[in-house]
């Protein structure tokens, strides 16, 4: 497997997403620059890119659409299937497992977890909900590798230790904490309230720049 | 105002999340060295920080918490209420709506919208649902200055659009589509999907490696 970088990894992911709204347009083709502006990178980079790919485009027409996703799949080698698990069915956590049943056929939620007992044992959008004490047995259980803490503040860090400790590769955290993790554990940190806030600060810059100019 | 560039915006909403955390666990003060381990920042840098605040502390107990707060949100200019709209009351719309709610006294999203009119012209976790058409009127008269997109991917550039002519001055956009918007509007991009994409790819990457060596 090839060593490709966070960032080329992050680029091709924004391409899959431009392809397949093109195609779901009805397009069968797209143009280098067009890809190069949908997904804000210079032209140069998307050539560059694409001199990886065994892909014929032509001038009049462009590249065929889903050659191109083929050929990105394979580097992402996202034809295999990734079992998830998720701790903390809260709102976000519940919005998240709605998201992904059966919108991405390669990504599954496989279990979710939650510490309050009067969450568990039922069902939600198809996926079983279990107390967070069985976390390490259905992690091995069913091979999941990527764990998605919706927790709150406070709970995550004990969250990311059970996580880690059941043997996940890669962590996509949504409490707004810094997480300790093991050198080997993959973490992806998604904070909205941070995300929202730096919003609310460059918006009020903005406004007071207007009135005192 | 100061010109304060956007890492170290982020940075200080980071001490503040990690600062409230130990107030409500009691804490009275904290180290500089605490606050660096709990941020993942270089206590140099938290040093270099604290330079800019009129802040005693002492080697015997540290820095007084609530005297750092107040010096950070001085920085941050976070006293006043910052008005949001949320446009996409789907489950993550949902999610964030009932977030917000009372959790943060000075940012409060006024209003939020939607196409659908089934969605329409009622109260959700305390926020009133407004038809989209009515978006320009109701940013006008609240005064907001935030927007927050969380649509589908082929709707996020109307709505970005919608915005900015509304007059907000910035968006965070969950959707996972690339948007084009002013130079003066300030765009935080949070795609979660890619973030979980991501995540997966490294996982995927890390138990292959395991498994060959």
């Amino acid at each position: 497997m090839e060593n490709i970088p966070q960032r080329t990894v992050e680029r091709f992911f924004r391409y899959t997403q431009f392809l397949h709204s093109r195609l779901e347009a009805g397009a069968e083709h797209v143009f280098s620059r067009e890809l190069a502006a949908a997904v804000n990178i210079s032209p140069e980079q998307v050539r560059r890119d694409l001199m990886n790919f065994a892909l014929k485009g032509t001038p009049q027409k462009g590249y065929p659409i889903r050659e191109f996703l083929a050929e990105l799949y394979q580097h992402l080698e996202s034809s295999s299937l990734t079992k998830m698990v998720l701790i903390g069915v809260g709102n976000l956590g519940k919005a998240i497992l709605t998201y992904f049943i059966r919108r991405r056929p390669n990504l599954s939620i496989v279990a979710a977890f939650d510490a309050d007992p009067e969450r568990c044992n039922r069902v939600y959008s198809g996926c079983q909900i279990y107390p967070v004490e069985r976390l390490a047995e259905i992690v091995a259980k069913e091979g999941a590798t990527v764990g998605i803490i919706t927790v709150p503040a406070a709970g995550a860090q004990q969250a990311a230790d059970a996580l880690s400790r059941a043997g996940v590769k890669a962590i996509v955290n949504f409490a707004p904490a810094q997480l300790k993790l093991p050198g080997d554990v993959f973490l992806e940190q998604l904070d909205i309230t941070l995300s929202i806030d730096k919003a609310a600060y460059f918006a009020k810059k903005t406004a007071l720049k207007e009135r005192t100019t």
